[in-house]
């Protein structure tokens, strides 16, 4: 069994593939320079990340007895293609600038436009457009062929639509929370499940474990382990957005705080925070930041107790997923690819 | 053989049961009102909308031999729901207020937003959103099932991935044109080719042909058929909205012009207008205009001669369909009812 690392060495030429063969097929459609240029920008967003909804699937896959590993790969490009379908739409929608060490689709698009009009709009509009086009791409993948059994693929890819349901709704609340001064924990928990737990661990864990054994039944133990590991993973990115280096993470820093989006670590101050703790932190929140604002920040989510808080809850809930590995039925070598999953987890940096 | 009104009479049943489900699927995963709102916005957005697409792939479904009626029907389904997502998104990147005689989606959502934030971009979003989930639904409902030939089903289905490249593509040419000052007749064209003639009429009806007879091989005759409706059908919605109202059309007038868009008809003035017409036109091309405003530009359209260019087009076009169904090897019954189809959108007043 692979450990992550191993898994994008093998992984990646095969999502690669894919994307050239279908960007091919769209620059045959046109001989419009610019628009391939760039609908071509997604063959750079596609070299970074971590690959960690296709490994999940892939570790179940094996983990309850799939022996088709080039086929679930392949498979699985469905699961990274979507998410970059749903970064490129995220991104328009929190004004991101950078992501995976490059610029933002439509960020791209907005520098290499010329002419006339409102630009801003219309590399937005371009940006949709991409996004649209990497979703249908993901979904055209996500079909039957004769490696796998028939009832153990329709159940896999019914659990793949759930989750495009759970995601989109998961943002439309993300979004939504942005326009609340105080949306309270209740409603984070419940896009961090959405957006995080069930998308990032627990639908990819039985995408795989579905599609490997057609008597898989351990919904609910995935479930519980999906969702230790994706609030860790979760909470973990929102920490490190705060207190990362724009060069480790390769993304905006602080940028959450700017663009008014709750999180765990926000919503300490608000309930947990001193009364001048949080009418400090309510000037900066939702606004554009200088560095040595920035800087003033971080020392609120410090002193408020946030950062300490939400550092307890990460380690609770790795120690949880870790103890729950342990009780499974999976083989050993399975345990301990998980286990070795956890720990990069804890020690993650960007 | 049905007509296009008998035919969405038993279509939208159908189209309406579908959405009905997933919005329930949906609806079932949050407890958030304001979400559930704006997303069941769509139940009164498929009202609207004359199923041309459904319409021509079932038609040829029959004229190719076809013999499962409602099972096409259903998949067919997927044409229409897809045609919504392209509407969501296509209305938010032209900023559209109406549509179908009810409120676009960005529109919808932008007056029920309360709270804090950048509304409009918020908006945007969740319209957004909503029309990604809609792609979804679209591209989940297109799927095999035992009332299809598999060999057939396949064929069916490579054309609409192919058909959801082009359109995509075409609205990109189509918001890049936007930017250009005067892109020229052959981009028009092309935007044309992809968006309209391929979109709504050629690969629909390659759809339904190949899903009927595997051996279906008039891939010739389809493109040439579809392109001269599909021409003949964009340009009269281009003139539509020239000189409709807006009540008949249930969208909005002279909104190409507004948003700088190009169509045979803007291109008309700066090929064929005096110098004079074209630097009054000018002065109008990409900015909100008034009623008296929007007035003036209609003469233009018509002094300049546009007017009657186009529907000189349109005749020449669907006078040639005529003359391809006539020497078609379709049965009478079904060269009737395509006949029947072209007199209708020489009618077409909305």
């Amino acid at each position: 069994m692979y450990s992550i690392s191993e898994f994008k060495n093998v992984f990646d030429p095969l999502l690669e593939e894919f994307i050239g063969e279908k960007l091919e097929g769209f620059n045959s459609l046109t001989t419009d320079a610019f628009i391939k240029d760039f609908v071509g920008h997604t063959k750079k967003l596609v070299l970074g990340g971590k690959r960690l909804r296709p490994y999940l699937a892939f570790a179940m896959y094996k983990a309850y007895g799939g022996e088709e590993d080039e086929a679930a790969m392949k498979l699985f490009v469905s699961l990274e293609v979507f998410h970059m379908f749903a970064l490129v739409h995220d991104d328009i929608m929190d004004k991101a600038s950078t992501r995976r060490a490059e610029l933002t689709e439509h960020k791209f698009i907005l520098e290499k436009l010329k002419g006339f009009g409102d630009f801003p709009h219309i590399a937005n509009s371009q940006a949709i457009l991409v996004g649209d086009l990497l979703m249908s791409w993901s979904l055209d993948n996500f079909r039957d062929n004769e490696d796998f059994d028939n009832v153990n693929f329709e159940k896999a890819r019914e659990y793949f639509y759930k989750m495009i349901d759970e995601v989109i709704l998961g943002q439309m609340l993300d979004v939504d929370t942005a326009t609340k001064e105080n949306p309270g924990q209740e409603l984070i928990d419940e896009k961090t499940r959405l957006k995080t737990s069930r998308y990032t661990c627990v639908r990819p864990m039985q995408i795989g474990a579905a599609l490997a054994d057609k008597n898989y039944g351990d919904e609910e133990f995935l479930e519980n382990l999906g969702t230790k590991v994706g609030v860790a993973f979760q909470m973990q990115d929102d920490l490190l957005a705060i207190v990362g280096s724009t060069e480790s993470l390769a993304k905006d820093i602080l940028i959450d705080v700017e663009e008014h989006q709750h999180t765990f670590f926000t919503n300490y101050i608000f309930e947990n925070g001193t009364s001048k703790q949080l009418t400090e932190f309510k000037k900066y929140f939702g606004r554009k930041l200088s560095d040595a604002e920035k800087e003033r920040v971080k020392e609120l989510f410090e002193h408020s107790g946030a950062i300490d808080a939400g550092k307890d809850v990460i380690s609770k809930m790795l120690t949880q997923a870790r103890q729950l590995v342990d009780k499974s039925n999976f083989e050993d070598v399975y345990k301990e690819k998980m286990k070795e999953l956890v720990e990069l987890m804890e020690k993650r940096q960007a």
